[in-house]
């Protein structure tokens, strides 16, 4: 092989790679080559970042994110989309963030689906009884009353399915795909509902999409296809889905008694939580921290995405108690119904998109608030030089790197429109254990970890939106 | 201070962290000083050794184990003390050991409790509404039908308690006791309700003994102390445990409404599950290899105590593959109701201690069956000498300590009367995350490992049962 060859082949593989990663490599081009002015110009901000940091991680903020958080979920608990208690959350987040103070507190409304979880069960009746521990899948449709008793048959992929389409119908079928990574795994709980009708089962049972179990089913929402009948569709435990595959492979007939009470009700009224800090120079124009306000109907949300919320908010509670006001406008917006799919983002995106040329920075943290490593950045080359410039501000907490894309369903559409955008990337491998179950309480947050999200998510907006320049595109 | 006072501080250190660490630190002394008589006797079995490793990890039997205990606890399930599954476990065994050609399988009676957990709920009904996870402890006596309704007195410690006695009656008494360490932190549910009692309690709930939780509550046996009123007491999770403490140090009044349908019925007959593998010379004289039948009615019991049952029988499966009888009997001996306090073994003593000279070796295995480790002996020093060199036949699958102190509920009593014990010790840390939860299932177990757990095990009790003496008393 020549080298060209072998630097054809390597550049290959590490396009491979770097997508197989989701490209979380770091652009060291831009990073040793800022430019001169801009570089001077943000390390201006040196003083002010270390002020917010001070006040955030040492001083008398020290641990405010996570007890705004503890108290919100907490008195208000879990909110999914629909829901009274997503309306309390808008209600309490609302008046709170009048209360501590800052601008422009406001809801802006959208229509978000009802989804009714109802009573639910799943009983393994043959070869022996056995209560599972189920959470039925947003938006499926519920069984009759009397619930749906089928045979089971267990696959482990979309590929096996197909195979086995002749032994499907009448069948629930019972997904037990082993967890490769959330992206890759999910399409699992999104389509393996259709993907099972198609092939005539009557119902089906998705493994939980998650690396780790106590027994603990993960929910989140499916896709019905078009055309496709619509069956009940519920997650499983990673425990059940592996008993029954071993039951299966032992030729054991399996049957299982499936009982959910779920229902898709008419649209409601919600709101996207809105509140700001004006700018002085530039009112007009815009950088915009988020996180969403909905979560699943268990545990506390506090993870998914309450931690989120709780940095977006602090971020500018930091900003306004430091006297600080930045000649951009800084807007923390709560969405409503990310759970159903970014639906509250969506509409504040058509309602807002005409002023799309004001969008400076869009920002949302929905991966979690562990103890952030740095920034993942969606933007122009010119856009993530100034970036790199402003996380250097963040090298005394040790957070340090920008890598390529920004992630967020809430934020994805005005980056595919061209808005830069940042997302906070924390270090915790241990998300996708509590992700959409029960576990996501209190217990998986920590308070200095929030100290410091918190003091990345608020030098990151507050130099953004002071900068003599918008990011450029 | 002087050289001997640093000698004598360090000394009464190392005793202390010693103890701190139940004493998990190699005795050097008898490994470095073997007897060479023995030394060369035990020596002989590596042939042996080798084939019975071969066997268990490479060759026919491989996963045998495993497959073994998937098939028990997928077919039977959990099997409670006094329920209806644990006598299908016991007959499960008896014919299975019967058909694995095992000698002198039979069933030797026991009267062990029956407690029913009936239906159980808890519903924090302040601040707001909301369904906990819990599971009664075992031997709780149930609520009134309508369930008990009271507010919370959330304290971290039995000192904590004594301090707020007067605030605590007619409450229910939620412990927050952090989790230090399984020995230490246990007491809070054994002894957590007659504590609450005493000081006017009318329920109390305990938070679940783990270090780890995705909202999942772990049971357990509890003892009510003679003349204390008997309230009910159940586990709660980490995680609302937890978050009741934070609500009451926000000063919020909790009220809980507690329903269980628990009740303790008459004792029932059960058995201890005999098999053997008869001794050529002595076959009066005794190497017992044991775990225990029984579990809690979460989960599948693979863990907790399956993993041993199925080493204990697999281990006789061995040796009987490979034609070796040795000198004295091989007896496997998986006993009844180990969760209820050792009741099964404790009558099996009863039944045998007449005997007690012709018990060479007592060995259980109750701490799991993950990747083995060593032993954890209990003996004189010279037995201690002969069982280092049995280890020293384990060093080809990297298996190599000798600890202080044998443990094990079920093996205790011979020990205390000079016995010498031997428990199986494996590497872990997680073992208490799925303990006595609806997430000890198979999911946790791994073939591998219980391969090398089966070897350790055949391996050490074939050898001893076959050298030319009784381990020294």
């Amino acid at each position: 092989m020549t080298h060209n060859g072998q630097c054809l082949l390597f550049l290959t593989l590490a396009i491979l790679t770097c997508n197989v990663l989701r490209c979380h490599c770091k652009s060291l081009d831009y990073r040793d080559k800022p430019s001169g002015k801009i570089s001077q110009e943000i390390s201006k901000y040196t003083d002010i970042a270390q002020k917010i940091i001070q006040l955030a991680v040492y001083g008398n903020a020290q641990n405010r994110s996570y007890e705004k958080l503890a108290a919100f979920t907490d008195t208000v608990g879990h909110r999914v989309t629909g829901s009274r208690n997503l309306d309390l959350a808008i209600k309490y987040m609302y008046n709170a963030m009048r209360l501590d103070g800052l601008e422009n507190v406001h809801l802006e409304p959208v229509k978000i689906p009802r989804w009714i979880r109802g009573e639910e069960s799943a009983v393994m009746v043959l070869p022996r009884n056995h209560s599972m521990s189920i959470l039925g899948l947003g938006s499926s449709v519920g069984t009759p009353k009397e619930g749906i008793e089928a045979e089971v048959l267990v696959v482990e992929s979309f590929e096996e399915l197909k195979r086995r389409a002749n032994e499907a119908k009448g069948k629930i079928v019972v997904f037990n795909q082993p967890f490769v990574s959330y992206a890759e795994t999910v399409v699992y709980r999104t389509a393996g509902a259709s993907e099972a009708a198609k092939v005539g089962a009557v119902a089906s049972l998705i493994r939980s999409v998650t690396p780790f179990s106590i027994n603990s089913p993960h929910t989140g929402w499916q896709w019905y296809q078009p055309g496709v009948p619509q069956i009940p569709t519920a997650s499983i435990t990673v425990e059940d889905a592996q008993m029954m595959a071993r039951m299966a492979r032992r030729c054991t007939r399996i049957v299982v008694r499936l009982t959910m009470g779920a229902e898709n009700l008419a649209d409601v009224d919600s709101f996207n939580t809105v509140a700001e800090i004006t700018g002085t120079e530039h009112p007009e124009q815009v950088v915009l921290l988020s996180g969403h306000l909905d979560s699943w109907d268990v545990g506390q949300g506090a993870m998914d995405d309450g931690g989120g919320v709780a940095i977006s908010w602090e971020a500018l509670s930091l900003i306004k108690d430091l006297g600080l006001r930045p000649r951009r406008t800084l807007r923390t917006v709560l969405w409503s119904a990310e759970e159903a799919g970014g639906l509250g983002a969506a509409q504040y995106y058509q309602q807002h998109k005409a002023n799309i040329s004001n969008f400076d920075l869009v920002m949302e943290s929905d991966l979690g608030t562990f103890a952030p490593v740095g920034l993942q950045f969606t933007g122009s080359d010119k856009a993530r030089a100034v970036m790199w410039e402003v996380v250097k501000l963040l090298t005394p907490i040790n957070v340090t790197s920008l890598e390529e894309h920004g992630e967020g369903t809430d934020i994805n559409m005005w980056m595919e429109a061209g808005v830069p955008g940042a997302s906070l990337h924390t270090a915790d491998s241990r998300y996708f254990w509590f992700h959409h179950s029960q576990g996501d309480t209190m217990t998986v947050q920590d308070p200095t970890e929030m100290n410091l999200c918190s003091a990345v998510w608020a030098v990151v907006a507050y130099v953004v939106a002071d900068l003599d320049e918008m990011l450029p595109r």
